[in-house]
């Protein structure tokens, strides 16, 4: 039976990319990772070596800089969308582009109520982050979204009734932490939407059902905030949740004599709980 | 128009699970770090928090230990095997499981030839991993892998005769440094196979097919070990690869009055060229 | 000539505390990393094995846990000392107790203007730390910080006048972005201090002077930091400051055919200025 | 009181440099990541923004470049001797210059026995590491050690005898496994010594006590392996070692009906002990 190539794809990732815009009185600075996947016939590069249709992902990344001047001013997502036209425009052998951008969030400094015109604080582990999928036959896909978000609340959260057997050790509890490092996506049904304003609704909706909701389970949680998610923004198609369990083990405090009323923690890094979800519109 | 879930699944990731296998004479020392995930009849804890189908994640956990004294005593995937077995019996709620294994790899010290009973060298980023799907209908697919693996080589690699537009700079070279962290899984075409033996020779033949061939592109060499990997294994009936490109930049030495005749490189993290692949049978 | 023990200490490292304070109406949330280190009479056990006098580390863990419950209420500060105090007081054989505690700092959410009484959001890089020293004598040192706070300036920053020599080829600035990770730790003159409020009204110096700095270089940034913290916290008796140049490099857009007038630039991680100095007062 | 500056010192660091020697009939291949820390006459750059005296860490990269293709063929000590006697002889208001260098291990791929003779194996945590200062005065130490050498044995190890108290929950146990990330330094009597020799006769004995050590205690340990290589190698004056305890932690399997023989064992990463001791000549 011969051999051959099924599924490729190649790109450059990690293509950091620092912005300062300009504006009068003050400077607006982004930061984002940008990442260009090409799909397409590379098939001869494979099995033979020839190169003829392979854009260098080195000459891939100079053209995210060059494109950044004059397209890179606003929401990530449309940064993306103007890289994947590039690269499916200029190159007939991609029959697919796909630009995923994450954000580096920077905060400005503000000092007695006054904003500062150019000074910046960073660091913060939530990244929004986009991706876009351009196909040859001009379809086009945009998600949005976030991960590194950490969330966490010390009430309105339990976990009970679920089956036991002899492996089982777990306590029910009905008073326990919540805690998250969540990521998620969702797709649009377009893509010329503004995109910024969705974004910052859809962020919040999802801040909001995480602490007010009496969690029963992370996935009780995570449906919540998909189902949230999709009734609030009609733009939206469906969102994707992975919220690991990040384990706050109330500390045994028993043999010193003394009682934890959830008051003392652990908090574990592994194992950890790992739950995804998919919500849609049915 | 309504909402409901789709895909989801949950699990207990990063079991980490050291495991002495106590010889006449000389002790066996294995770490794994085992991922459980299920995939079912979940939906009522999403929707309305009633967990009486969700084995929890913790109890997971304690099942991994417990059968890992008496059956993970040989190669990852059988454990694996054990383990799947195991969750799909017990759990009619469960439509498929999935178990995933990293092995961390220890190599026995040796002194003047003579191997040591007890003592051990840990610590290579390269990882062996398994992983292995069993459904609730009795089919079963197990997959073997590696990741981590930091392939070099000096000579026998170049790049030439890729497309040229506004946006290249790279020039064309007949000799550089080609260099990865490898990552390869493969599919079996059964689940009772020798898997130790079957790891170690497609293993040996991916180095040495990294290391022989004459590279015109990472994605030609790529090919070249997926197939290579096929020809010479019959149990095996897909490979895929990433192989991103850990460029070695020759630093620019003229300003300095000196040539530099490919021997003074920069190594960068980022950004890099990420190198996808799957060769199967055709 | 024989051999013999010189510097040496031992204690556990990565205690991950986390504590919920329950008071009406509302909770607070702390989470920290806590790290014991005991200096003293611990030759035998290195030279003979005996361990008599080696308070064993899994109880050093415990005492924090145990603690926590009643004394971790207020600043990082304060807690050290107390735990310095309980190792030291029961342990003759310790001559010195060593604690350090990083704080992970949560930020409660808000809605609508409303603060939520126990939803939070975590994940900074900015870290809020302390160091206590308390020697069998009495003595204790209480030192405060942070670590992690990303800076970052767009204007006011630029670097001349430096001395050239063959290998030189980085062109002199006068606007250029200034970023670092900033390390601060600062000594304090007395171990009773209202330490939450010296450590915000500093933290809000470091911040205020790099922001309005006039920056000739790193080291002139640097300085003028540590200079305005000195003048404005007579508690402060010295303060030592890292703080890594995390370069921005403008792209080189001419071989496209644009100028890059310090829009676009490369954030790279490696290699990095490394600048650290510490200001006292003479 | 005056405010003034009292330590600093700056410099580039993780300059990522690696080297190919093209040697007749085969290349090798060395990786390395350099840092250059200046002390000296640096005070008008910190408190007035005069940067005449502050060679650019820019220019201190470029010259670990420059100085490679010709000095970087033999081990690190000797390298790191160059650089530091350049920057010293070089600029008059250096009073120090230390030079680290860590050396990523690559390890020959071989064949049927045979040694290929430009294709590589890398990715250990274990790396080797140097440190040199030469100060104005001609003066000069040099380091050599190495760092994340992961060690682990399954018997002969123990820890019994140590002090209770009512936090103690630890039982005694004289068979355990001992792990540890080992990180080592030592100082060396001369700067002309035959480095490279040295560094293997060290690392094997550091490896061989580990192995065959009846160890009471991390600390037993740690010291046997100071005394040990102090004992066997003249040129060496002094060695500090860093060996955190990598805790495995028999599981618990009574609850499931078994017993756990010191088979199954869970690894954890927080919290460690973390035991430091230097060995010197008295």
């Amino acid at each position: 039976m011969p051999i051959k190539l099924a599924a490729n794809a190649y790109g450059k990732n990690a293509v950091n990319l620092s912005r300062v815009l300009r504006h009068a009185g003050h400077h607006e600075f982004r930061q984002v990772s940008v990442s260009v996947q090409l799909t397409g016939d590379f098939e001869a590069a494979h099995t033979v070596g020839d190169n003829a249709l392979i854009l260098p992902t080195d000459t891939q990344k100079n053209t995210v800089y060059a494109l950044a001047r004059e397209y890179f001013t606003g929401p990530i997502e449309e940064f993306g969308l103007v890289l994947a036209r590039h690269f499916v425009a200029r190159n007939p052998q991609v029959s697919k582009a796909r630009i995923e951008i994450v954000e580096h969030l920077y905060q400005r400094m503000s000092f007695d109520g006054q904003a500062h015109p150019h000074a910046f604080v960073g660091g913060g582990s939530e990244k929004r982050r986009a991706a876009v999928e351009l196909r040859a036959d001009g379809t086009t896909t945009v998600w949005a979204g976030l991960k590194g978000l950490l969330l966490l609340k010390t009430a309105d959260s339990g976990f009970v009734g679920y089956p036991k057997d002899e492996y089982t050790v777990l306590p029910e509890t009905t008073d326990r932490i919540l805690a998250t490092e969540c990521e998620a996506e969702w797709e649009y049904t377009a893509a010329d939407l503004d995109f910024e304003t969705q974004y910052q609704q859809i962020r919040t909706n999802l801040l909001r059902t995480f602490a007010g909701h009496q969690s029963l389970s992370v996935q009780h949680t995570l449906y919540a905030i998909g189902e949230e998610i999709l009734k609030s923004n009609d733009a939206v198609k469906e969102v994707s949740l992975v919220m690991p369990n990040k384990h706050h083990i109330p500390f045994n405090l028993e043999p010193f004599g003394q009682t934890n009323t959830n008051e003392v923690f652990v908090a574990t890094d592994a194992p950890f709980g790992y739950i995804t979800g998919t919500v849609v519109r049915g």
